[in-house]
C-alpha cells in the first residue's frame, strides 16, 4: 500500500494515515458525547419543560454546535480506513460511533458466514405504542445483512432485493438479529436474518439478495 | 366521545383531553430544540475537537438532560389523540416532532390512495460514502407505505411483507417518496412505492403487504 497518501480514495473509501491506537482514542473521546445526545434526545421526546426551559436549552446547544464546529470536516465523512488494515465510519446510521441517529447496532461474525447483532432500542425508535417502528427493524436487518453478505469483510457486496416478513410486534428494549449467509454464486450473495425480542420471539424475518459490483470483485484479495 | 377520560387507550393509542391548539403549541416549543439536536449531532460526526471540548460540552448535554427530565413523561409516550380527532406522535422514528433520530419524514396525502414524502437526509444518514444507508431508505419506505394502506387514516394497518428492489446508490440530500394504495380486498391491502434522488432518479422500488388486524376493523368507522 506504499503507494497511497493520505485522502486517497478507494471505491469512495478514504486512505488516512492514523495509527488504529489514535483512531480508538478519537472514538473514545467521541463516544460519551454521543451516548449523551441519545440521552438527551430522549429527554426531549418525553419532557414537560416550559417555553423559557425548551428556549434556554435550545440556546445552549446551538453554542456548543458552534464550538464542536469549529475547524469541522466539511462532510460526508464517509468510511476511512488505515495502513493497518482497519476500517472506520463515524456517521454510519446503523452503527456510527460518532451518530447519535444509530442505536448504535453492535455487529460481531460467529463464523464466516453467520453475524449476530445487538442494539438497545429506547423511545426514540418507537413507531406503534411501545413498540419498535417496523422500519427500524428494516434498517437495523439491512445493515446486518450486508455484513453478513461481507463474508467476514473479505468482498463488498451492495443490496439488490430484501424481503421481510413481519410476524409480531418487538417491544421497545433490548434486540438481537441473527444473519447468515446461506448460498453464493459468483457475486450473487443470499442472506437470510431474523430480529428478535429481549425473550426470544422473532419479531421479523428476512431474506436478502446481494451483488458484489464487477468493480469491488477481487478488491481485497488484490490488496 | 363522551365516554374517554383523560389517559385512557383504544389499540395502544392514548385520549389525552387536549385542544388541538395546545398540542401546536408543545409542537412550536420543541421543534427548534430537536431542530439544534439535529444540527450538534451533525456536527458530533465531523468534528475535530479536542478532549477537553469534547469533555466540557458531554457535561453541559448531561446539564440540560437532567433540566428537561424533571418532571418528564416516564415513556414510553406512543401516540396520542384529543376529541377533536387530531393526532400525534412526538417519538416516531420516522416522523417524530420531538426526536431528532427521524429526519423527519413529511407526508402528504394527493388524495386517498396517494402519498407523497418529502425528508432531508444529511451526515447522519450515510451508509455508503456520500449515500444514504439503504435501511434509512427502507425505514422511510416503510413509514410512508403504512400511512398509505390507512386510506387517508381511514383504517389502521400492519406491515405483513415488505419487499425493496435497489435500483441505484442515493446521494445524501433532498428525496422524494411516492406511495400508491394498488389493491384492498377486505383486510388485506397493497401498496406500491419509491424513494427518489433530488435529481428524480429512482433508487429504491418497493412492494408491501399490509393487513388490518381484526381488533382494528372499523375502529375508526365505530367512532
Amino acid at each position: 500500500m506504499s503507494e497511497l497518501r493520505d485522502g486517497d480514495s478507494i471505491g469512495g473509501f478514504t486512505y488516512r494515515e492514523i495509527p488504529t491506537a489514535e483512531v480508538e482514542a478519537i472514538a473514545d473521546r467521541f463516544a460519551p458525547l454521543t451516548e449523551a445526545i441519545r440521552r438527551l434526545n430522549d429527554v426531549v421526546i418525553r419532557s414537560n419543560a416550559d417555553d423559557a426551559t425548551v428556549a434556554g436549552a435550545t440556546a445552549m446547544i446551538d453554542e456548543l454546535t458552534a464550538v464542536l464546529g469549529r475547524g469541522a470536516e466539511p462532510g460526508p465523512i464517509g468510511t476511512a480506513f488505515n495502513h493497518e488494515g482497519h476500517s472506520w465510519s463515524w456517521s454510519n446510521a446503523a452503527v456510527g460511533a460518532r451518530n447519535a441517529v444509530a442505536p448504535p447496532l453492535e455487529v460481531d461474525f460467529v463464523d464466516d458466514t453467520h453475524v449476530v447483532g445487538r442494539a438497545y432500542l429506547g423511545n426514540a425508535y418507537e413507531g406503534p405504542p411501545g413498540k419498535v417502528h417496523g422500519g427500524v427493524s428494516a434498517l437495523l436487518l439491512d445493515h446486518l445483512m450486508g455484513v453478513t453478505a461481507s463474508h467476514r469483510h473479505t468482498q463488498t457486496a451492495f443490496t439488490g432485493t430484501l424481503t421481510m416478513r413481519y410476524e409480531s410486534p418487538l417491544p421497545l428494549g433490548k434486540v438481537t438479529l441473527h444473519g447468515e449467509l446461506v448460498k453464493q454464486e459468483g457475486r450473487k450473495i443470499e442472506v437470510e436474518a431474523r430480529i428478535e425480542a429481549a425473550d426470544g420471539t422473532v419479531a421479523i424475518r428476512a431474506h436478502g439478495i446481494f451483488i458484489t459490483p464487477r468493480w469491488a470483485a477481487g478488491l481485497w484479495e488484490d490488496r
